[in-house]
């Protein structure tokens, strides 16, 4: 039947079809960690996060003892047609600059990503410039950038489509995974991060704008209004993620929604970042409702915003360090405690292997 | 002359030697570093705690390079008389049943010690129990725990002298270190370190107090009493850390604070860790005033009073995860987000190297 459908129908169609394999988390393994955690030696709850995160990826990675050690980080980049209504203090350059810094190694999330033993993998969507081949960059380039949001479209349904499944499919096309993180690389994708934001979570444009990288007061205020400008053009539906995505998104929130969802299929741990990976966790919970259930958020950034992004997605972060770098930075960075927190679920004796033993509550101070 | 001391006064010479080793961090390093901070190819400050860390460590170390990966944490293990007043729900015999646990690799600071790379050391100042020999614990018991400081004295002040010499000491014949923490097992451990927050954080004993290793509302109120019993009896003298400690203190809570003196000492950051290390660093300060700046706030802990005796120190956790179970596992964890900021800062490229540029802000978004 496919010869019949028109492109995007088809794209739909596949999207469709990756997230028909998304299933919940298995609550039956979540319950048996629980009970493990009960019977370690240490007093009940006393590791706090981590124990809620070791029951997390038990359920997760359908196992009864999760893992780590597989760690991937996406950096997904593209540009924004936006950035000539002023919405970032550098020029769109910088984006094609900065992959050139991370193909070479110099970069923040690739320095930190060798720390935290995080494959990278730097996917180019739609940067704005004709790269020369080089083995650290994958190159899926939709389109040279987006339109600017704030005088229509940023993009058609078509590359929406595909840029979820650039990120999706590229996932799937892995050796096995445990823990999956989407970084970016995109000069001005706050201002698309921020309508998606302002559309789900129910703020205002101001409410959902910040400082970025960046911007004094007044050019907050300007950026703002871009958004709610955005927003009036193009009157996305909020029903429609894809419509939302197409119209005041961005090429790389599409990949990094599609990382996303990729890892709920492969049942591995999707590990969010900062402002611009929460509006994309955004977008993929709109497509398949639930799949927040495969999230731990790694940090809150400094972004205005990121807080009640996380809030309204159940999220708790687990770092909160200042940052508002993005890159994959917060979400490299955080795989180190979920880390801790598997190692501590797998390794550590129980009470009765202890000889850890008195009364039933039996634990030490 | 020392034959003609007596042995209080030989070892309160031997401690203010060391103290006398003490210098304040490097502060022209730490400004050099923040200055490399800002030529990193990332917008000035978006890395934020990692940023002020890497400075910090800089200064610390005296070095233009900080280091990460020789690391220590030292259990510091003691039996409390106090535990007779009903201040613990499980018995002291629980001091040692860890012990051996620690000693097999089993419990939850040894787990979580391997996965985040520290070596660890478990010293006995005081358990209660004569221990066979076992290759991975170190004797320096002094007394088979304290006294009730509800009665009278916990120690004497030679005991109270020993207990820090011995965690200080034992620091200065390790090789090279980058990072040292201290972790304490002692079944009742937290009364003590309310009674000492109490005294320096100007905390009521009520304030102080907290659940520890899990009492319900009515046990806190009567450990409660027995902080407060503890110091009305004994009257320690503020301005005398080691009367304090010889009379509301623990021999692991002398030798945490040993260890964190010993880390300054040798010029390592000293990564503190929840309720019971926080009390010992308010020891360390008053011993040696300004050595806090040689502290790293490992974690928040639950326990009630933590976050105000982190504050009373001027110290802004790095994480807070709801842990409460001391041993050094808040410390161990926070090593590896310590790595992360050494390792961004030492092998991230300049905004020059990477060839990012245009304005003198050029940085990405």
């Amino acid at each position: 039947m496919t010869d019949v459908l028109s492109p995007e129908a088809e794209l739909e169609e596949r999207l469709r079809e990756h997230l028909r394999q998304i299933v919940p988390p298995n609550q039956a393994l979540a319950a048996a960690a629980a009970r493990r955690e009960n019977d370690l030696a240490k007093p009940r709850g006393s590791l706090g996060r981590l124990e809620s995160l070791a029951i997390q990826l038990c359920a997760v990675q359908n196992t009864s003892r999760p893992r780590h050690e597989s760690r991937l980080v996406v950096v997904c980049a593209a540009d924004h047609g936006v950035v000539e209504e002023g919405v970032s203090p550098y020029p769109a350059d910088v984006t094609r600059q900065q992959i050139e810094n991370f193909q070479a190694g110099g970069g923040a999330i690739t320095t930190l990503s060798r720390t935290a033993g995080a494959k990278v993998l730097l996917l180019d969507v739609g940067v704005n410039y004709d790269f020369a081949p080089h083995p650290n960059r994958l190159d899926a380039k939709i389109a040279k950038g987006t339109k600017n949001m704030a005088k229509g479209p940023a993009m058609t349904r078509a590359e929406a489509l595909r840029s979820v499944l650039a990120g999706l499919e590229l996932v799937l096309a892995q050796p096995p995974l445990d823990l999956v993180a989407a970084g970016e690389m995109g000069i001005g994708n706050t201002t698309p991060s921020s309508a998606i934001a302002s559309l789900y979570v129910g703020l205002t444009p101001q409410q959902a704008t910040g400082v970025g990288s960046g911007l004094d007061p007044s050019q907050v205020a300007r950026k703002a209004a871009v958004v709610a400008k955005a927003l009036e053009v193009n009157r996305p539906d909020p029903q429609d993620p894809i419509d939302v995505l197409a119209k005041v998104g961005g090429l790389e929130i599409g990949a990094m929604t599609g990382v996303y969802l990729g890892a709920a299929v492969r049942r591995a741990a999707a590990v969010i970042d900062g402002f611009i990976g929460s509006a994309a966790a955004l977008l993929a919970e709109k497509l398949s409702p639930g799949v927040k259930s495969y999230f731990v958020a790694g940090h809150r950034s400094k972004e205005k915003a990121h807080a009640a992004v996380l809030e309204s997605l159940g999220l708790k972060p687990l770092l909160d360090l200042d940052m508002w770098l993005g890159e994959g930075s917060g979400a490299v960075a955080a795989m180190l405690i979920i880390q801790c927190a598997v190692v501590h679920f797998n390794e550590m004796r129980t009470l009765a292997e202890a000889g850890v033993h008195d009364t039933v509550e039996a634990q030490p101070d």
